[in-house]
């Protein structure tokens, strides 16, 4: 059996509740995880609000594996993130001589006042994330990983923990799409095969083009050996049911 | 005091959380709440298994007034949403005949086979929320309403059931820039405005154009009588410290 590595998200933040600020992170970051070998299980968006966040953190980091944040590290007070996280652990907090370090790599020393220096705090035991964009870390306490809100920010952030995790087998998948095959059509024969392979993750997601509406059935699993019947049992279903002279596209990936 | 409706939203699938579709529902249908006087509180995502699902839809439906959820109710044997919302009420689910008689204006009897009937099957007691675009409906139970995963589809029914929903007062909300100003520069005297103002939701956030980099100060409150004296407040130390001619950007909107 591969081994299974699995993660959460959370997104902390007013302006993703509201509307105003629309989300880029998650699906990076799902993608990301995606193609380590880290399975993304569960992502919640939670107001700056520490109860809120300590809640969310102590339910997910007790049940996943990793715990990617992103969101509220920086200098104002609406930037809670690292102080909910070291209250979630129990943990002291205080500005942390590696990230003042990086600061002033950075900042001028007469600019480091009391908002820019709040973005050194670092909870006690935590490991730095280092941030190549704009200096200012995130960091790392046991399973989760808390990093910036800025998408070009939290990339790099992400590229820089990576190679610390722990990463399980990826997940193969395989997509087949045929043109004019409604979901509806094949529905019934779908779901008899996919209980025929429970091993095999089977989804399946109504798609339009300009040539109007088909299907992808998408097919995950980690060990090839279970996927390629449960494939093969989905293409000769699809062939039977498509439209007649329709062709079926088959594309493979890790 | 003004009353608040709070909301969240429940995103199913599978396919978000490995990344390879990325949702474009959340922001959509905060912003909308948001404009009609609905505060979303908490988003989840979650896969496409079952007890999850009805986890989910149990402590969010207890905690805020409601629990709006998207994708999972196609005709494939992985659309297990509708199934999920009757366990979680602890209520039968079948064909419904309302349903039943909505697929019939779009689809011929003839193919009206058992996985399109799936997309018919509503957890009992539940009001039909109509689906404008493709006919298969969403619904509403108590205080969760279930909507499909493909945007255009969630978005009409939205609008559908949005007239039926109690709203609250809405957010006003007014937005403050200055060219050059950073966040690290007036991160202390912002923090100690927000203090005095505790009726007032004070964020901050980075932000850049082609001229740099630059500070949004949003405050949000749902009072103008709130709302006005910190505006001014804030108002006066931008310009205090922002550099010398850049000049103060103020939006106000509801």
């Amino acid at each position: 059996m591969p081994e299974t590595v699995t993660a959460a998200i959370l997104v902390i933040g007013d302006e993703i509740l509201s509307g105003r600020t629309k989300d880029k992170n998650i699906g990076y970051i799902a993608e990301y995880l995606t193609a380590i070998g880290i399975d993304t299980k569960e992502v919640r968006v939670v107001p700056d609000e520490e109860d809120e966040i300590v809640a969310a953190l102590n339910t997910l980091r007790a049940k996943f594996n990793y715990v990617f944040t992103t969101g509220g590290i920086g200098p104002t007070h609406d930037d809670i993130t690292a102080d909910a996280v070291a209250k979630a652990f129990g943990v002291s907090i205080d500005v942390d001589p590696r990230a003042r370090a990086l600061l002033l790599e950075r900042i001028p020393e007469k600019d480091l006042n009391e908002a820019r220096l709040r973005m050194a705090r670092i909870p006690a035991g935590a490991d730095i994330v280092e941030n190549s964009v704009s200096k200012a870390p995130g960091f790392m306490l046991g399973n989760v990983i808390t990093m910036a809100g800025v998408p070009a920010i939290m990339q790099v952030m992400l590229d820089a923990v990576a190679p610390k995790l722990k990463t399980g087998a990826k997940m193969l998948q395989v997509t087949i799409e045929a043109a004019g095959l409604k979901e509806g059509d094949i529905g019934t024969p779908y779901g008899v095969i996919a209980k025929a392979h429970p091993g095999v993750i089977m989804g399946s997601y109504p798609m339009m083009n300009d040539k109007g509406f088909y299907t992808r059935l998408v097919l995950r699993a980690k060990d090839p050996a279970l996927l390629a019947p449960a494939e093969a049992a989905v293409t000769a279903m699809v062939a039977a049911y498509k439209p007649a002279g329709s062709e079926i596209l088959i594309t493979r990936g890790a």
